[in-house]
């Protein structure tokens, strides 16, 4: 392995001043660089850094607005929308989780669609952040057409992932973080296992005649989770939080009509714990429930039982102790960037 | 096969006359039918009359209480929490479905919490209803242990159900409805397959000591959807509507602890449709993602690419024209508890 190392300080560094030098505000950089960063950290790697040259091509194109500014639409007293133009997703999506706690506040509720920003990164960093707040949260995207719908072909259906986050039961523990793919894997996977050259698992993809296929140079497009159940959920994602907001992506992009059609969108429910019990009660019965599941009896080839989160949560100390690599072509590509951008390159 | 064969009116007033003579009031007992039945009609017959005797079994045992009134409280604006007691299922579900559509029509969304109700039946019954009405509605069960968590053995995680609901494209169309259980299939496939003597797919479930196994009789629990994540969506669905109702399941159950746990609790979401577009682009997006997803190249081996809930209305179709079977042994049971309780027999 030719990786590079980076510490977690150092990668925030260098993506704070990539995306300033970009043009974002100081505030939005950072909050641009915690999300991308906290997925590198916490080992998703698919959604960290490696997004950087790809938002500096799409800004190229006009489909990555640096210094766009979202508009906040207040609509009937619970709900709102924010219509993005391609602002940051980062800053969009922290700026929905923090309205919808306000309302959360206010009506016990708070809902909001997030309509055509950019890419948004890792999904849980915020359900995480509403957590850390003391709310409950659920939220989910409507994305791209890189999945196969449940008996299709071809690339026609999001394999866009809903996450949900429950505070965490006392003061050292982490909030319970769920954050999942409608598809059998994230369509990087595919990708990820092409560059390894090692085979997909049985199940996952098929190629692009519509054959099962665990050759990832083969391999077209990935599988819903669990047949019609994944599709179905991403159909009625699109439903919920594109066609919702007015901003449908699967239909003008698979039938390849729209000069521009939005990336992605996404639906952010808080829910406001105290407004049903006591939230040392609350506390409480989620540690009971964590001691429960950690507690059950384990099928054989299972040394222990994992919360959703954990493993994330135990990638996150690693790599903030041990740093973050990177691998050697990405190291390369992003100091070459930073060289043009006359940003400081990476010390790793 | 020895079935019989039942119309769906003559069933339908069969329901109705046991659960009035059960002690519901006519209103309750209309109720209570309907979406028993409705599950019958649509195929899905784990969720229909077959739980007659199940309820009645209940009943004498303290824990279905046919007259139960549940409670209404009324939290922050835009929520509430419905205190069921015991109260048939079916009537406390479309009294929260009826709230949070007011609630929605006020405040942009609706939330509610259903708590300790018997039964709901199938939940796709109250999405639908709540679709029909020109709102998308979100909601799922924190249930009983009968999966095993992913990795451990032994019933400890519930199969709780997610439904969408999404407005027909048209006054023709059907709302799309997605109903689906949080495990590979619902437990009750088990025992299914071994009165058919039919051997379970790879992958369902696993035996007492966490085996997998294809063998009903063999076969102690099913497995979540997709390991992780269908046991990670449940234990959130525990969190977000049992835990946050204050009536926890899956830990004075797997403890054995508690004299009485709640069956089930759910949450109940209703999106005002209007609050964010006009109902008319709304219903011609919809019309157009579904022309789309139906015309998308198929799959050897796929007639036709279905949509959520469209397998359910067609067997509706059919059963509507040719009657609803019901298993030899189940007609003769609900006619003998009907001899029992004073009510007329199934004509079929």
């Amino acid at each position: 392995m030719g990786d590079a190392r980076v510490s977690h300080a150092e990668l925030l560094r260098f993506a704070v001043s990539v995306f300033s030098a970009m043009g974002m505000s100081a505030d939005n950089a950072k909050v641009a660089a915690d999300v991308l960063v906290w997925a590198n950290l916490r080992g998703v790697d698919s959604h960290g850094v490696i997004r950087i040259p790809i938002y500096l091509r799409e800004m190229k194109e006009g489909l990555y607005r640096p210094a766009g500014k979202p508009v906040m639409k207040q609509l009937l007293p619970a709900t709102f929308q924010l219509d993005c133009n391609l602002a940051p997703g980062p800053v969009c999506m922290m700026q929905a989780a923090a309205r919808a706690i306000e309302l959360a506040e206010t009506y016990g509720i708070g809902m909001g669609l997030v309509s055509d920003p950019t890419h948004l990164g890792a999904l849980g960093r915020y359900a995480q952040w509403i957590a850390e707040r003391g709310h409950a949260a659920m939220m989910f995207i409507a994305g791209l057409p890189l999945m196969s719908y449940h008996g299709a072909k071809g690339a026609n259906s999001a394999t866009s992932p809903i996450a949900i986050g429950i505070p965490a039961p006392g003061p050292e523990g982490a909030p319970l973080l769920l954050d999942m793919a409608t598809g059998v894997a994230s369509a990087g996977r595919i990708r990820q296992a092409a560059l390894d050259g090692v085979r997909l698992p049985e199940g996952l993809a098929i190629d692009a005649d519509g054959h099962p296929t665990t050759d990832p140079k083969k391999a077209a497009t990935v599988l819903p989770l669990g047949g019609p159940k994944g599709s179905g959920l991403s159909l009625m994602f699109e439903c919920l939080a594109g066609i919702l907001a007015g901003s449908p992506i699967i239909v003008p992009r698979v039938n390849k009509r729209a000069t521009r059609a939005p990336l992605q969108n996404a639906m952010v429910l808080v829910f406001n714990i105290k407004n049903f019990r006591g939230m040392d009660d609350y506390r409480s019965d989620i540690a009971e429930l964590i001691a429960t599941v950690k507690g059950l009896p384990r099928r054989d080839g299972f040394d222990e039982l994992l919360l959703p989160g954990e493993r994330g949560d135990r990638e996150a100390k690693r790599r903030q102790r041990d740093g973050i690599p990177l691998a050697e072509g990405l190291y390369a590509e992003l100091n070459k960037l930073a060289g043009e951008m006359g940003v400081e390159g990476l010390k790793g």
